[in-house]
């Protein structure tokens, strides 16, 4: 059994982003505004750096029952007991992940294109995340934006839920959930936030308001 | 029981210096003159080329009995099964790591300065990296170079065997194994040199003239 979890407003992290205050500060404030999820995902951060800023947030992140999934790094989500890990194309195959992390962590996996909807890794995977919707700058070396049209495909073709990233804003969530995602990945728009909590509860109010209608 | 593991001449990965060749055929090479042990650094690599790098590196070292051992990633050696790894101070904390690789897997760890002989680290891990002897370009923000005083100190404090790292040539095999060293740890001599094995049967000859005296 799957630990239990919800697309809905996923809130990713980028220490740079976060500025002075740090991530775990600003996620703090975030989840006030009802963030569903959290990935800790700092490509440039050593282990040790990251299993630190890792236990803090689930700290923080249990008592209120909010998952916390690391990208990359599955030792550190090892280390620090998280509830799943994330991993793009170029990082270890999804299969070796979850032998890693066994059957009940969640374990997501970027998607850009079709064709990288295969067979191994669905059978593994608990979600995707499909992107970049719009160009970022948070992610280097990210693949061409695939915009709404190329979201609702991928997650028509998808077998497992998907979330939207990539330069998502609050004006995005009604074209993303009605492209069929099950949420949105948000990184800068809430975690930049000069406050992030009124960031998050604004993307929570338009996903409620979407799904009241 | 600890897999068993020789320091004497531990072979540290470098993608950039093994060229065109790469690291695979350059390890292939060094291991005809006698390496007794191959560690994969590879600090910008990704995980999915680490674990093809490691499982590649894994079918030539396994026949003829040389460990393998993965530098910081413990999720890249816990995927393709190596046979240990190692962590710098920045990295997962040593006893995290020895908790999830398990009690026989090798685990070493790079010390520079003799407040990093610390108890929780030194009753999990199998051996110290002492190091740099002298200034490399090979690691940046290494620590100033503590030469073979520096190696003779900490080796003599030291309760595990001490590996010397940090721009070792031949001609020091002498002054680092009188310095207490059980082994040297060589980067750009071996894998960057024209003819790995020769520079490999090098480093062993002289070892073996150093303890037949």
């Amino acid at each position: 059994m799957t630990i239990p979890f919800d697309l809905s407003l996923y809130l990713v992290t980028d220490e740079q982003l976060a500025g002075p205050r740090g991530v775990v500060e600003a996620v703090g404030r975030a989840i006030e505004g009802g963030v569903t999820l959290v990935q800790l995902r700092d490509p440039k951060g050593k282990g040790r750096a990251q299993v630190e800023i890792a236990a803090a947030l689930l700290q923080i992140l249990r008592p209120r029952g909010i998952p916390l999934i690391i990208n990359d790094r599955v030792d550190v989500a090892l280390a620090v007991g998280a509830d799943g890990v994330h991993v793009g194309q170029s990082d270890i195959p999804a299969a070796m992940v979850r032998r890693m992390i066994g059957p009940d962590k969640i374990l997501g996996l970027s998607v850009s294109y079709a064709s990288e909807l295969t067979a191994p890794d669905l059978s593994v995977v608990d979600y995707i995340g499909v992107g970049p919707i719009y160009a970022t700058a948070t992610k280097t070396n990210a693949a061409p934006p695939i915009g709404f049209d190329g979201l609702a495909a991928l997650a028509a073709a998808s077998p497992v839920p998907v979330v939207a990233i990539g330069g998502v804003k609050a004006e995005h969530v009604v074209p993303a959930l009605a492209a069929g995602a099950a949420g949105l990945a948000i990184v800068s728009a809430i975690i930049a936030a000069d406050d992030p909590a009124a960031a998050a509860a604004d993307f929570s109010t338009r996903i409620a308001r979407f799904r009241a209608t």
